[in-house]
């Protein structure tokens, strides 16, 4: 394999995608040029789909289709407009609906401060997260941030510029996550998991 | 994030990629349809472009450009025709040339047998393995499988199919990683390390 010059532009197109690693982009890029079921003319209408009809919803930065922009699950009369859960990512929007605990609203910041990704404050979704929580008369702020250092450092931030607000800020629990031992449990979590004990 | 039809149809394609769950598909979907640097539409022409002109190797399997085929490996004046490489993977080609220690040709099974993919003999470029063996007067046929018990299984088939051939069979070495250390190692790989031993 010579690495034409569009396999090199499909390979380096495809390393872009979250997750994905150069090797990995070579293993999708030789799969979607060799498969025969038509994988590559399929991806090419789903995108051009997607792209058509689909944007960032105004309201919560979740995807929605392009004629429904605030998305329903920022219109829906049901949801407790009182609560609002932060994510950092519209992915994790679905996850957090999937476990089916949560009827309050949604606000994804679209990355979290990483200085190793020269990504600051100015890329996240902020003067939008302090206007809805006075505009909305919000309640409580819930963050439902990942667990690494520096979700951990964008939640203090956050909770420092709320703090004026008069809004209760709460993050999500940590401890053990369910089907785990504490044998393979690393330091930080178990002593999270003591700390957080509770009546079982 | 309500899952509108278009954005399930991307996550649900995006998902046949090798090594893509459907969680890290519906993270490549977010970024795709948000992404304001055109990501989605950069993917587009670089498919569309490589699905025009790029097509697999009439002879070892690897990814070449439509106007060029049997690819250059295969038509290299300055590579030994003697040795013939044999891969699971075209993807494994490109990684085998960056070791830069093989001046062979090469030859892609597309897969492996695989009971469990429901991947069988007549999935694999088996019957033309057996040809360009006898025709090209191949003296060594080098299996440079993955190291998994379903690679195992198919060194062994191509090994018995190639024994009335006259050509040498081997595979590539079992041992230690660089950079890895004793402690690290799985069992069977330190026994086949200390199994394959050689003068230092």
């Amino acid at each position: 394999m010579a690495g034409p010059g569009q396999m090199d532009r499909l390979i380096a197109c495809l390393a872009k995608l979250p997750g994905v690693g150069r090797r990995s982009a070579e293993r999708m890029a030789v799969r979607l040029i060799r498969e025969r079921t038509g994988l590559a003319r399929e991806l090419v209408s789903a995108l051009d789909e997607a792209t058509r009809e689909l944007a960032g919803c105004v309201q919560c930065g979740s995807i929605t289709s392009a004629s429904e922009n605030p998305c329903a699950l920022c219109t829906h009369p049901g949801r407790d407009s009182r609560l609002l859960c932060v994510v950092e990512d519209p992915a994790d929007i679905l996850a957090i609906e999937k476990s089916g605990g949560y009827q309050g609203r949604y606000h994804a910041l679209m990355g979290k401060l990483s200085p190793m990704r020269s990504q600051g404050i100015q890329d996240l979704r902020l003067q939008a997260l302090l206007e809805r929580v006075s505009r909305d008369r919000v309640e409580e702020v819930i963050l439902a941030l990942n667990t690494d250092v520096e979700s951990d450092a964008t939640a203090v931030f956050i909770r420092e510029r709320l703090a004026d607000c008069g809004v209760r800020v709460t993050r999500l629990a940590f401890g053990l996550p369910v089907g785990s031992g504490i044998m393979y449990s690393d330091p930080v979590t178990l002593s999270r998991a003591m700390k957080g004990r509770q009546m079982p």
